[in-house]
């Protein structure tokens, strides 16, 4: 990999020429995306390494890769011969970055970052582990990375917005700022500085196009009693989308946020909220001796919460997908016998049947397509070398979604290509108690996802099975898949599960080599009943859409499970036969049968 | 109740001559136990105020006593007429005591406290709380109360202390000084202070009988490397007793400690666990400069983790409370009916009973005998004002428990006199259902109580129903009946169970002025299986006897659960039976014969 060892040493020879003992080079945007543009990629460009999660750092004469169990394997194939350490992160006795850096470099030594790539959160904790070894951090603007990519990186995208209508928004941008000015008002604050993709598009009621399957767009507002600034490249918006946002907010260039920062008052504090906001925007406060006030944006939380017209375009998004989900799965059951189809192949599709649907935008993540083994890799993605043909005897697990103007859906089946094994049944089965069982329950209010956790794995820790990710993560409206800021997990979250939030419920269980289950629906939350004892609430599916009742090991259901799935099976009847022929009817009504 | 009057303006007449603008007086002892002996009852001698839980507050012309839920029904009777106001802590928008002292204060004024009676997490607290309003705290030694109390003070108790005995403690004095010092070693402290009665007798293998139902005796330990100071009173300890300690640990008095504490080197801290050592024992290392490391003890965890001897002890303990209350039960089943029986008159029966059994020592807290209505106080305790008698039909809870020498029971059932109500056993039923399910639950090493909770309340949610209180408190082995550090509960207490913990399983259901159903087993945590997904721990029943099947609404159980229940009722038997006569012995099998 000649192409990487010339990057990274072009990057080191910058250090040695500007006495920089060491750089750092983070997956991240300036927005702490998720999923970031091209032109953000400067992790991948500098070390080769593709996956979604990963930290590249260097000193003068050394480079590593951190990244996650997930992509030990990739990043092993994709650093070969590039002169680049791999450091498994989360593995026994292997240092962080930062420890790293520790013993390598001596006090006085500087280790420059980009600040816009870095959240206050993230800066602090670098900051505090590198100060212990007397290192100091130096920010760098422009990208020592950019100098060395120089012509060849992407421009920033400028995909043109679109307004997402009322009908699905339900509130309207005027009605979000008042809500917003009342907070401002209450926390004495002058402005709120809007960083996170998914919550300027939220609060803006404005959809993108900049980023791969999530309907976001490059900028930033920052939100005053009086003003709303949109920091957005010109091109992107129409003068009618201009227009329909009234005097009162004014859309200027991505890069002004600096210049109108420094010209606030200095008499109040300006909001930034320290998981999304950058380092330099910080910065740019302090050097204008602008207070802040460091705390949790409330945008997330009112995100999060589901108004009555977001439910119902959340819930006819979910009739279309598993329409074409219905019609994919007709088409695969003739076609898999064939012993033809390859993991590729499926997804192609599906997506091909998504996009027959009214209001389809694409994608809503990278579908995961995972014949026997390759299913049990959670968050495996079928390339060119690893695409393998489907035959039976074996299950397959299809991870997929879509956004659509009204929606995001994100749904998992395991199905099964000829006869499956006990064990496999087995596997399913409890995995299904297990989904079944958060699907079902009753809580107060008050309560969070992390105690109910445990409902969605007690039937499968019973026989020493687990699996190794949340239970649940937050959706968007049509917006990303992924959200906060409440989860289902083992992970200490203790944010209490809200009426109208919208969450996955995918339990799993992968036994490496052989094959993986996991089965998800959308859920959202729903009051159920009010007595003495207090406020009760529950969960309602979202995706329709039959299990398959090939791997259902009835012996292993209780007699409140098969009634549950019944019951399921029957709603999804009822949601998707009006949109079907006849023949796609009988399809349907043999799969939901009773159990 | 001009007795109080007369004393709350003694005290007050004090603050006025000292120039305090109020006084504080907590219902704690030096060591922050939750029973305390009389000679520490200032709060009750001060307000007339009997409730196990209770703050008195007072200014130079205000007084008020806050209490929690379970005791605002007796602190109102209590505090009639006695100028003293009331506040139920916890009800909307009522201050607490120190909101309450910043309303009536103002800046530069001062409030006194008794600094052995709150705890370094304690003192900070309300430091934090009153500087806030520049109100200044000052220790008050002598407590202003006992200058008011003055000769009628009882003493401080003395009874002698005995050998815990290797049998039931399984692990030496020496063998724990062993442990402790390495751990000192490693924390770089040359001493640790032990204030916590139980961890007293713990540590020292060694039992008293101070405080009523916990046989602990008042004293404290100061552990360094090459020495062990017990400060316990004189009359307490044995010649014998004190020389199987050898020389290297002294018997000194209890108010010896501050000056030992004070002779001790400057050059290395001295360890001090902030939930139980008071700031007075601080405030003397501090005032001869001798550094302190603020930290949880590790004396608590070790204590939790049960050792085989203890596991042995507590199993024996419990098959000999399990016989006592099968003849107790023969004889309540004989006399119920009668209609003569009362709350009072069954616990005294009751104790009578365990009397019987070999090592017993009394109980290890105060019955909760409540009939109907009485049931559904969860804290009940029978007196002569509300003792009723049981007259069928109606439930009965009866939550006891015994002290023996080798473990400590604590065990609730709840009975039908005559014909149980459909409520009644639907109650019932979904309470065991709940009660099995944390039962059987298997989890992985690293779950703690908060995560596994919601499995005792699913049952109950699922229609609406809830307890107020937590699901399971940890226990000592022939120790106190609540001990810590972890539990079961709505509480964020995120310490991991381990093997050999020992906790109590007590779902539960109250309907006001009707009746409650509580059923509580003591259980132990167990390994269970070890497999590619982790090693999984489950429990293990201690408590061995029948539940009432009288209530068990058998529709309501599925299979599982069934079986459940009759394999523990076989346990129960096969428990049981060995000492039983041949009528006992039919009465056992009549109730334990499959449901």
């Amino acid at each position: 990999m000649k192409k990487i060892r010339d990057r990274v040493a072009a990057l080191q020879k910058l250090l040695a020429a500007r006495h920089i003992q060491a750089y750092v080079v983070p997956s991240s945007d300036p927005h702490q995306s998720e999923y970031v543009a091209d032109a953000w990629k400067r992790r991948e460009y500098i070390s080769g390494f593709t996956g979604s999660a990963g930290l590249f750092a260097c000193t003068q004469n050394e480079a590593g890769l951190w990244t996650d169990g997930r992509y030990w394997v990739q990043g092993e194939a994709e650093l070969k011969d590039t002169g680049i350490q791999l450091f498994k992160q989360g593995d026994a006795g292997v240092p962080d970055w930062k420890e790293w850096m520790l013993r390598s470099l001596k006090a006085g030594d500087r280790v420059g970052f980009h600040p816009h790539l870095f959240s206050l959160d993230q800066h602090q904790a670098m900051e505090a582990s590198l100060k212990a070894g007397g290192i100091e951090l130096l920010a760098c603007e422009p990208d020592l990375v950019d100098e060395v990519w120089a012509a060849d990186r992407p421009a920033i995208p400028r995909a043109p917005l679109r307004e997402h209508r009322m009908e699905h928004a339900g509130e309207s941008f005027g009605q979000k700022w008042v809500r917003l000015k009342s907070v401002l008002r209450e926390r004495k604050a002058q402005a709120l500085v809007i960083s996170a993709l998914d919550e300027l598009a939220w609060f803006l009621n404005l959809r993108g196009a900049d980023v791969g399957y999530n309907p976001v767009f490059y900028g930033f507002a920052l939100v005053e009693e009086k003003r709303v600034s949109v920091f957005v490249d010109g091109p992107k918006v129409s003068e009618s989308l201009r227009q329909s946002f009234g005097k009162d907010v004014s859309f200027l260039p991505y890069e002004a946020l600096a210049s109108s920062l420094s010209n606030l008052s200095k008499d109040l504090p300006v909001w930034l909220d320290p998981a999304t906001s950058s380092y330099a925007v910080a910065k740019v406060l302090r050097d204008a001796a602008i207070p802040i006030l460091r705390d949790v944006s409330p945008l997330p939380a009112w995100k999060a919460k589901k108004n009555a017209a977001e439910l119902a375009g959340m819930r006819a998004a979910h009739v279309r997908d598993g329409v074409a989900l219905l019609r994919f799965w007709r088409w695969f059951e003739a076609e898999a016998p064939k012993g033809e189809l390859d993991e590729i192949k499926v997804a192609d599709v599906l997506e091909q049947f998504r996009a027959k649907e009214q209001h389809f935008r694409g994608p809503s993540f990278a579908s995961i397509a995972g014949f026997a083994g390759h299913g049990a890799l959670p968050h495996y993605r079928s390339t060119a070398e690893s695409n393998v043909k489907l035959k039976a005897p074996g299950i397959f697990l299809l991870d997929s979604g879509g956004q659509y103007d009204d929606g995001t859906t994100d749904i998992t089946r395991t199905f099964a290509l000829g006869q499956p094994t006990a064990k496999q049944k087995e596997v399913y089965t409890r995995v299904l108690k297990g989904h079944l069982l958060l699907a079902r329950s009753e809580f107060p209010q008050g309560t969070n996802g992390y105690q109910l956790d445990v409902l969605a794995r007690q039937p499968l820790w019973q026989f020493g099975l687990d699996y190794g990710h949340g239970t649940g993560h937050g959706v968007g409206a049509a917006l990303c898949v992924h959200e906060g800021p409440f989860s289902v997990s083992l992970r200490k979250n203790m944010i209490a599960l809200e009426e109208g939030h919208i969450l996955s419920n995918e339990p799993a269980c992968y036994f490496v080599g052989e094959f993986g289950v996991r089965i998800e629906n959308l859920i959202t939350v729903v009051k159920k009943t009010k007595t003495a004892f207090g406020e009760f609430l529950g969960f309602e599916d979202l995706t329709v859409f039959p299990y398959d009742r090939r791997l259902i090991e009835l012996s292993y259901l209780s007699d409140e499970e098969r009634k549950q799935v019944d019951r399921y099976h029957t709603k999804v009847v009822a949601a998707l036969s009006p949109f079907l022929n006849a023949e796609e009817q009988a399809f349907l009504h043999e799969w939901c049968a009773p159990l």
